[in-house]
């Protein structure tokens, strides 16, 4: 085999979005597994946001990507060569791969696909790591009940939609927000959200207190700064506010924006509470079943925005995380090397 | 009786610490008692930070004191007229009698006291609505455990005194934020803190990793700002951080500064709850009774910062609050009237 590595190591840790010198474009010859080993190439790479916490220097819930690495991420692809027993050339298998074209495993921490469930991409968004965030956020951390209002904040990226879908099949109501008409209609018309609010209309207190005339009940943010801020004055007594992320906050160039309301916890008797899906691993499964239920009945949609490109095209690609232009979950799907 | 009741009334509200101005000082006849009524004659005023909120326009978990009125505060009187079946002249009653001479009261959220128990400023600190704050905000929202370091700001204040030695009692490490080195010396050495930080120093961030090297189990927090988004840097995995007040944003002339280190909440995978003591009433009599046992045997020590002087020194004592200068629970005593 002469096939060669193609990756991105992070090159210098950036400040604010991530550029071109921020990143370093290496090809290498491919390695060969040794015994107990064996060979995947990645065809589907996951972007997510939490990918850009992972490039900053100091203490955080996995040690960041070091200068000259090979940049951190989830991805899907095929084993191609063996030496491992419990994996076979051809099998489909999920894992943090990091960004390039091969990657060598001993089988620690990486699960195999079966995609006869559900298409590929759908591994790495509503029955994957996205998926799973969403389920063990909303429903282990958030706890609501039937009948109350949950309000979920980047409500169409890959977590939000699959969170605020959740709260609707548990009975709350499920309001979204997102950025622009495109978007909240999606929520509301295809994933059944009862509302959406379009944050960039710049009204967002007087649409909350529209579309959440009760109280918050609970709050899944992913986006942090101001509109973490504008949720904390509308919650309900004894509210639960899930930390999932805060992706308005992570190209700052300045010291982040803490919430400045979040002396209403106290008005509210209401809690904030982080999380990681890591520390569920022992409930994977139940979920992924759980959420496959639900999709194969029509209650769950999943949509994947799978750009279709070259390795080389992924510095590119993963901007249009912070620029809110995917819907659903953003995926790299990358074309056979030429 | 041609008593005259003395009263401070809310004139404005206070941009930043109260002044002169925001206050109208009024005499006038003390009413009598109706049927089912009794008079009492308020000999303690309760000085709390949480007063100053009460201050403020807006949406709290009380509605704010009006202009023109009667300022609110906690104070504890003798009954003196009664034409009430359960109240007689010369029983110690406690309540929320507000900043004046005498109240007119039909019983309703008026306590007893039983100055046998205790001298009757006690009633207003440890085994008042301070000790009960320190109480339930501990034991049923931190939940510490033992072993656990505690850290507690405001720690020389009339709540954080109480907290820091009941987690002491309950076999938790217990660390102390004050300002200044003779209430660290009192923290330590008479209280049983197990360290005491004094902020002035300067050197906050050093210090508590000096003084919670294992990272802080239980924050139970009375100042908000800086000190709040020091404490957030040293969580321990599954931290509680309790919300029981921000002094040190309760006089600010801008928007109160939020947390920007609430992300440490994901990363440690804790919690920041807010609580009231007012939730608590089915349960007064329990911890009141915990709190008396722990005080008789000389585990609990409460200290009153007893004021003696007229109500019209009301304006000046409550300041002492927000220049840091008393050490346990402010009380202003009264003197006789002249």
């Amino acid at each position: 085999m002469n096939a060669v590595n193609a990756q991105w190591r992070l090159a210098a840790r950036p400040l604010g979005l991530p550029k071109d010198s921020d990143w370093e474009y290496v090809e290498e010859p491919a390695a060969e597994p040794a015994d107990g080993q064996f060979r995947v190439a990645v065809e589907y790479l996951s972007l997510d946001p939490a990918m850009r916490g992972w490039m900053n220097e100091g203490r955080s819930y996995v040690p960041p990507v070091g200068i000259g690495e090979v940049m951190r991420a989830f991805g899907l692809g095929r084993v191609t060569e063996s030496r491992h027993p419990d994996f076979s050339v051809g099998e489909h298998v999920s894992g943090v791969f990091g960004v390039q074209r091969y990657v060598i495993s001993d089988g620690r921490n990486v699960n195999r696909v079966d995609t006869s469930l559900a298409p590929a991409p759908v591994h790495l968004g509503a029955l994957g790591m996205t998926g799973l965030t969403a389920y063990f956020g909303l429903l282990d951390v958030g706890r609501p009940e039937p009948g109350q209002t949950v309000v979920v904040s980047g409500a169409a990226g890959a977590v939000g939609s699959v969170a605020g879908q959740i709260a609707r099949i548990k009975g709350c109501r499920a309001v979204g927000i997102a950025g622009g008409p495109a978007k909240c209609a999606w929520l509301v018309e295809e994933l059944g959200f009862d509302a959406a609010i379009d944050y960039k209309r710049g009204d967002l207190r007087a649409d909350l207190r529209r579309h959440a005339p009760d109280g918050v009940d609970v709050y899944f943010d992913n986006v942090g700064g101001g509109t973490l801020d504008e949720v904390l004055r509308r919650l309900a007594r004894g509210a639960r506010v899930v930390i999932c992320g805060a992706i308005s906050q992570y190209n700052a160039r300045e010291a982040p924006r803490g919430p400045a309301n979040y002396m209403q916890l106290l008005v509210e008797r209401a809690s904030m509470t982080g999380f990681l899906v890591f520390d569920y691993t022992d409930r994977y499964g139940e979920a992924i079943a759980q959420l496959a239920g639900w999709r194969r009945a029509g209650e769950l949609r999943s949509r994947e925005d799978v750009v279709r490109g070259d390795l080389e095209d992924f510095p590119e690609v993963f901007l249009r995380l912070f620029r809110g232009e995917n819907t659903g979950k953003l995926i790299l799907q990358l074309d056979e090397p030429s």
